[in-house]
């Protein structure tokens, strides 16, 4: 299963391509859709949308992961980011692909096991699990591999879950 | 000048298209792009866009001007329109035409003449100026209107301005 993790932003939006099969997940691809900042909203948001449908033409995903918006302090910030964010499910809902979100915590839970770890332990069980040479750069790029992965593992466990469900029926 | 003045939401996303020449708007058509609130968010956000689409190829706007985001106390719905805002912003630039935004007390001002006008004030002065029978149904679709005409009389304002200045310097 191709799985392609997002990672919503307006000046940075991150992506991860992971292929997902029976427990094992490898990296097949990562990187940034980036927009400059001294360009009205209308203008970045078209480039997002525009470019995230090559991406999703080109890596040809099974489904989409995204993560769910995360509120801080900067509500300025905060409301850029999710106009992003409906451009993004826009597109992938455009392009007919499965869309899954998952929010910072089960993002956390399901690569570290912990849903209140630090974002340095989540880069490096990452990179860990995806046999990287190091933490992908920028840190958007990983964080949407690690999206990526977390969907990969809930589905995973998901699966367990029915076929152990399904030997125990039988 | 045509102008398609939307309102943004998620549920309900009014517009108006009215045409204002030397100072006169006059109302074309009003109405509202509607989605269901059991519909997953990125279905929700596909039909704006695609709705928005179709409303721009038919009503073939000069501008668009929609109104900026008020935050209030509800920060969820709050999110979940700045998505929507964001697809109708990518469908306004994909489609080319010039954009405009407006902050609900440039509005009032715009129409009224007092930026912390009523709102039954805003939507009687847009009947009004319009000479329309009755407000237009539903708010959102009135409130569209009112974008509209904002963005009529502060064009209005700005040409009537800079007319003013050219004949001085003659």
């Amino acid at each position: 299963m191709r799985i392609l993790g997002v990672d919503p932003g307006i000046a940075i939006v991150g992506f991860g391509l992971i292929e997902a099969c029976a427990g094992q997940a490898q990296m097949l691809s990562y990187g940034a859709i980036t927009t400059e900042a001294g360009l009205p909203l209308s203008k970045r948001l078209w480039r997002i949308g525009n470019d995230m449908e090559e991406l999703i033409a080109r890596c040809k995903p099974d489904v989409i992961a995204i993560e769910e918006l995360f509120f801080n302090n900067n509500i300025t910030t905060g409301i850029a980011v999710a106009h992003g964010r409906g451009v993004l499910l826009y597109s992938a809902e455009k392009c007919g692909i499965p869309l899954f979100e998952y929010t910072p915590s089960q993002v956390k839970q399901a690569v570290v096991g912990y849903g209140k770890a630090e974002k340095r332990q989540v880069m490096d069980m990452t990179k860990r699990l995806l046999k990287l040479s190091a933490v992908p750069k920028p840190d958007d790029a990983a964080d949407a591999l690690a999206i990526a992965l977390c969907h990969a593992r809930s589905a995973t466990s998901l699966l367990q879950r029915a076929n152990l469900e399904a030997k125990q029926t039988i």
